[in-house]
């Protein structure tokens, strides 16, 4: 399981007072690119080998609002990598560890001359083991 | 089903070249506030009257990708209303009627000082009723 | 002098209940987007010619706040081309035409390649022409 | 002089390949607010007490392009503070020290209910001594 954790900024809350939803999207990403980065596989190696991986897909329940103030932590797995797709699963809590939203976002790896899926296992098989090596299950649910 | 429309902006793009996800997430809020103002229910109303209706869950499906220079198009409309909580079922398009995204979202009425569900129901009667009027079955899938 | 107008997003608000000042900044790019399409200089037409034209400044002072619930108009017009580099002077108002915020902001024409500045007047004789006849003197102050 | 320093998040980037001009106005911010939580006068303590600190102006030239991948620093100081009303000067750099933007913004002291300005000086004379005692001149140009 990786963690990735900073401070809510100011502009990320609405008049609601609270954090706008739209940005545990971008949390997520903020997560997911640390952990690929940490484990080996930046998103800017493999942008350099023409392969982007775009989200296809994404359940999420919020259970609680983010404040500013608080401080969350994205708590995140890959339970599943097929060489062409693969799953993350996450929970993102505050500092009093209430779990403010949970879920599964879905990825895929594309060309990025055509937008079209590729499979790593062929097309880079360095990256595709690296991959293999980060396949962990989650269990937050 | 009610249909919102606008043109992509191009801050909404990322290196990608394309929408970034994210936006898809504001871009249904977009809809649903306009939705919501056009069959008589504005947001301003209902939080004037201290209640707010968060979202509490999303499933979506990215299936294509929105660029700048597209204008796209959110279909919804409201399957389900308990009362309580209500869905919200989705298709967004483009202006060739690719399907960019599509999925459900759920919302609750929660009191916007304790932050506690609330029902509209009994609440407002005035706002339940017209929120029982604008049920409608979705079928996008 | 063009007009650009549309209803403030939920999302643009943050706690203080007001618009976010740097979404004013992203107005403005989206009036800027609408005003070189329709006196017909597209982004997408002057970046498939390989030029960009990134903002290089900017003053603006924010007068009042933007609410939800608001349409808010940026009224811009350009009061000076060198061939190079352009100004656009705009203000920002709401319904009740309270000024939002005013001022101007510089921008340049640069390779999409190299990034580095390029003249149009040189490199697209035809644009160079369409801004020049974009030329307005300003005077919202 | 205050320094605050994190990386550009894939979201920020536009189809430019480039961060968006308008992160940077973020960026400010979060280098402001904790800039003001170091020096002991957090925008929580503030805003608990009524008082909200608006942006009123800006001024920033964009000289360089930020991208995905690199680690930026804003760099401010506070050279004016007169009970009412403050400034900030800011320079963000990259990882290589090239200057990405640098400006000045001027901020107030509003009343969270009236949102009219109020002299910190005389509503609170305890922030007050805290705001004199940060006042540093900048010198970045």
């Amino acid at each position: 399981m990786y963690e990735y954790s900073r401070e809510v900024y100011y502009y990320e809350t609405d008049q609601m007072a609270v954090v706008h939803h739209s940005n545990y999207i971008r949390w997520l990403e903020e997560a997911r690119t640390r952990y690929f980065a940490e484990v080996g596989l930046p998103y800017e190696v493999t942008e350099s080998l023409g392969i982007l991986s775009p989200i296809i897909g994404l359940e999420i329940e919020f259970k609680a609002f983010g404040r500013f103030g608080d401080r969350f932590t994205v708590k995140l797995c890959m339970p599943k990598y097929t060489g062409v797709r693969f799953d993350i699963e996450f929970i993102i809590v505050n500092q009093n560890n209430d779990t403010l939203a949970q879920g599964k976002s879905h990825h895929a790896f594309v060309s990025s001359k055509t937008y079209r899926p590729v499979s790593l296992a062929k097309a880079q098989p360095h990256l595709h083991q690296g991959m293999l090596g980060c396949i962990e299950a989650g269990g937050y649910e």
